[in-house]
């Protein structure tokens, strides 16, 4: 199915064409642009609201600036639809997100318009700012440098640091502030209402009042005090709004607010700011969803909403003919508060991701006890450690990729310190469409380094919540963490009664024949291991599977056992293989004089692209088929009496 | 030797004894305090600088709040020996920073007094928000939580973060801004600037200026309106203060500057700030050393300047009787800017750390090509990133343990981009003196399970000039990772010729007897190795010895000659076991059917307090001595003949 551009936009196959416009066309063009958007994604899912509010931004940049020699840097970047297609993407744009196709977010190497890939927020000032020193230094004065951010991502720490070290500088540097009110959820914090403060010229009104109120006692002081103030308001609002700014105290010149979908204005304010050296920020008002009603109204659900009738607006959601199991994003948030209903000591923490993690529940049942800290990791996990310190007992969710953005924390106020913080990584293992930057590749590695943590995994629904309700035993009154992968778990009757896990054993899923091969493997992935197992059993092939369940602390039983019963190994995990599961389990049995041949499945030491998480497990070996395979060719290489011969 | 405090000092054993002294008792106590700091850090070495400085705030702090119950978080905390020794640990403050000592930073496990661990900067107001969070939640509405923090450590990300989630909340947070414009490095940014423009009154100041002038213009309209303009201005001055305050945007109610030098006006102003409700920002000004005239002229050189004669100042240097070997900080420092003037490509970046990182060299020498960007570790990583993006080569230096706060900017930002950026990992393995926070065990983990990266360490100092070499040619034009030590290497002659390593190859230090024990080690412990291979060769046992010199890629070629030429292996690493060299070489072994002992040597999965590298060294069993132990338990244990039976 082909989606058709309008008459403007076909003819626009980079930014040159555009700049052949008049400046009147831009509307139109706009307009254009903002149906293919919503015709392409509806039909091909995607990103949804980000894009349409930033439609007539990204005419007005591409317009007034001469990309890419001038750098424009999308912070985030599912904001970047329009970027993209009209920097000669337009008819990739329905490959956006599959499996070989164009990159849901800006990609260096997908096209010399993309300054800077990103994925993660925060990215684009201090990048940019990079840039822009560079031109500096290569003398190439005329050279722009554009980062464009949320008001969200604006309030994680790296963008202030970035601004703080470009406010002492000089450069040719414009930071659009998209000031939407939202991230996925809505945004929380003081900058938050800050904006919104300068938006309707709070701050401005209260020194007005304030002046009128103190020149109406002074009127034995002239004829007409009112009018004194007037004169004296007009000539000091410049000055008062300059000094009365956040931005301008760390020395950005600020200009704005001004309404982030008049183009023509955009145009012209753009080209002003051209002209004005140093670092300026423009405070950009847009509206998330802009020109889809439905999506300006529940921004939240049109964030990514998935295939729609673009006409009536519904969502097409496959209709299940028998019960499904839940996502494992759902098993948390219910059980979460299930678990804190239960316990008065639990608290929430979620760094902006109230709805991707379903802490939302919590939240909602519980708004003093659950917490949306805003785009900050760091802070996110810091928080929730001066909370244990008190102790209570804080489930801090953040997911995989997200959580890289914590490590210091996690290490330096939570794991050195001993304290009882449950940390939930969701989006673990590949997170799929969302392609390098979101996938959850390297926490089991760099969690399973970290003295003091628990590193758990579960395999299903059941093991998850039993996990979560173990983390939280005073027993276990130390840092505990849980990954689990992004969408559906395995056990549609999923509500089962909590359990107690003992730290560090696993599960037998199946004895295999000994002398044969075993299969070790922790978290989701295991699933595949069972088909695996059935397909080999099928063959003849009894092989045993572990379900680790620890990747710290291993079951050091459970191993030394698997190691005296098989003559070799397959590992598995949804995680990278440099560090990860596989190379815990050779730790240990190296270290007890176990010298078994071990074949290590897992995420490869290479960047994998998007694709669905089955297309990912398939590229790289571990999909069923996969770990089929590997146990057969471990089976065949690995004579049946060489294991006494590798033992002493 | 003992340092006997002053009268009012001796009698403090906690601060309810100083609660009884008398305000104005309060000026020489702080006189003694100041003393009893200045004597002790002169015997016994330690941070000086900024314990100094805020002398008279700890005493105030401990007089006004009723300190435990009311939480008191030290940022960074080297500046909290006088909060020591007012908590009960004046007589232990000699062994301050010693083997089995009281540690030079706030420990939860060494006082109630201290509410939380620090080291890093910047954790302190998202700890006190979490306490404060807490509080509410226990309905202890009475008590206080009070976060002190330098403007150095306001600029790192995570301290706006949780400034803009306190803001939106009304816990009774007060953060005390210790505004000394010094880290241990002057501090930079547009922050610094603003709080200067704060201090000196100039924003007020222009706004004052501006109003006088336009009423003058006015004068038609009054009899005097110069005496409009003073009432008005006295009116405004008020809101108008309030206003333009960058912290009064984040919803702080903003307080000073004020003298933290005064101690009764300290008290005075905390006892207002304590009847007030919501989150608060005392602006302190202090001066970093004061009170010592030297260390308030050269604050850099007396942040922590070893032993010194405390009357004329002299620092105390062992004056050596040959020639000695530089520390890795200096070969760093001289070897990048003798880099950078061959290769004009070639930018340098630390955050806040020109001295201790030496990059203060390249500063000096090239202004425009190398960058202090604040303590703002993230965006270090990422500004970076952007200059790389142009085809600029920046060295980017971060000690170990603070690169844990880049590790998302480095995966994200620079190595799934692929993006020629050197880290330099200093301080890497044991700090020291400084202890836990600031070991640097973690980072062959979790750097080799980064895609694209290079993880490297040189044995010495050549090797470091080497890799330095190495890492800037364009064929290694990708990230690129070098960690070395704390310290002295082992060179007297260091300033060796430059010279290309090839990437993943390792160097033969020593053959050792085939059938024998061969020692691989990585970076500055394989000296250790040298001492253990020398002692066991005088025991007759030949043991082999490999600096693998890369952790990753790792050299096969020579590993797979080990495993045929040697029946065991010792691996030596100054980094944690878990996921690090030791582990690597255990993959590449398994993953190529290669069933070796192999003994792993390096930093322990638990929390290594502080001491000497050699004492730390030693208690883990890394030191030469431990080394050699290690491979005469191997070759005991594993049979001479063996070796053909593990292999298949």
């Amino acid at each position: 199915m082909t989606v058709e551009p309008g008459p403007l936009l076909a003819a626009i196959n980079s930014p040159d064409d555009l700049k052949k416009l008049a400046p009147e066309q831009l509307v139109q063009l706009s307009d254009e642009l903002r149906e293919f958007i919503v015709h392409t994604v509806s039909i091909y899912g995607g990103h949804f609201g980000a894009s349409l509010g930033v439609v007539e931004l990204s005419v007005a940049l591409h317009y007034v600036f001469n990309t890419p020699y001038d750098q424009l840097v999308w912070d985030v970047g599912h904001q970047a639809y329009g970027h993209k297609i009209l920097t000669g993407r337009r008819d990739r744009f329905p490959t956006n997100r599959r499996y070989g196709g164009m990159s849901g977010f800006p990609k260096m190497s997908e096209s010399p318009y993309d300054a800077f890939g990103v994925g993660h927020s925060s990215t684009s000032i201090g990048a940019a700012l990079g840039m822009a020193v560079a031109s500096d230094y290569k003398k190439e004065f005329d050279r722009q440098h554009i980062a464009v951010i949320g008001d969200g991502a604006m309030t994680a720490g790296m963008s202030f640091e970035a601004l703080n070290q470009a406010g002492a500088l000089n450069n040719n540097m414009i930071v659009v502030l998209n000031d939407n009110c939202m991230s996925i959820d809505p945004n929380v914090g003081a900058l938050k209402e800050y904006l919104t403060d300068i938006t309707t010229s709070r701050t401005y009104n209260k020194v007005r009042d304030e002046l009128w109120n103190v020149l109406g006692k002074l009127s034995k002081f002239g004829p007409n005090p009112q009018q004194i103030a007037r004169k004296v308001e007009a000539a000091m609002k410049a000055t008062l709004m300059k000094q009365s700014n956040l931005f301008e105290a760390l020395n950005f010149r600020y200009f704005g607010p001004v309404d982030g979908h008049d183009v023509q204005h955009l145009v012209a304010v753009l080209n002003d700011l051209k002209a004005i050296p140093g670092p300026k920020l423009l405070h950009c008002v847009t509206v998330k969803g802009k020109g889809y009603a439905l999506a300006e109204k529940d921004q939240t659900l049109w964030h990514a909403p998935g295939l729609f009738d673009k006409i009536t607006g519904e969502i097409f959601t496959k209709i299940p003919d028998k019960p499904q199991p839940p996502k494992y994003q759902d098993v948390f948030g219910h059980t979460l508060l299930e678990l804190a209903e239960a316990n008065d000591k639990i608290m929430g923490v979620t760094p902006a991701m109230p709805s991707g993690s379903s802490l939302n529940i919590m939240m909602a049942a519980m708004p003093t006890r659950a917490f949306d800290v805003g785009i900050a990791e760091q802070h996110a996990v810091t928080f929730s450690a001066g909370l244990a310190t008190q102790g209570l007992v804080p489930f801090c969710n953040i997911y995989s990729s997200f959580m890289q953005r914590g490590y210091d924390q996690v290490i330096h106020d939570v794991a050195l310190q001993n304290l009882h913080v449950v940390f939930c990584l969701d989006r673990a293992g590949f997170a799929g469409a969302d392609g390098p930057t979101h996938h959850g590749c390297y926490d089991l590695a760099f969690m399973r380094c970290v003295p003091n943590l628990v590193v758990a995994a579960p395999m299903n629904e059941q093991e998850l919540r039993n996990l979560m309700y173990t983390a939280q035993l005073p027993e276990n009154a130390g840092p505990f963490s849980i990954r689990y992968p992004r969408g559906e778990g395995v056990m549609p009757e999923w509500r089962t009664a909590l359990q107690r896990v003992a730290v560090g054993t696993g599960r037998v899923v199946h004895e295999g024949e000994a002398g044969g091969v075993a299969i070790l493997t922790i978290g989701h992935i295991g699933n595949y291991a069972v088909k695996a197992a059935a397909a080999l059993a099928a063959e003849g092939l009894d092989v045993g599977h572990y379900d680790l369940r620890f990747c710290k602390p291993l079951d050091e039983e459970m191993l030394l056992a698997v190691a005296r019963r098989y003559r070799a190994i397959v590992t598995v995990e949804d995680g990278c293989l440099p560090g990860g599961f596989g190379s815990a389990v050779l730790e240990f049995l190296a270290d007890n004089g176990q010298h078994l041949p071990l074949r290590r499945l897992g995420i490869p030491d290479r960047v994998v692209e998007h694709g669905t998480q089955d297309q990912l497990y398939k590229e790289c070996g571990f999909d069923a088929a996969g770990i089929a395979q590997a146990v057969r060719e471990l089976a065949a290489t690995v004579p049946v009496m060489a294991r006494e011969k590798l033992l002493r």
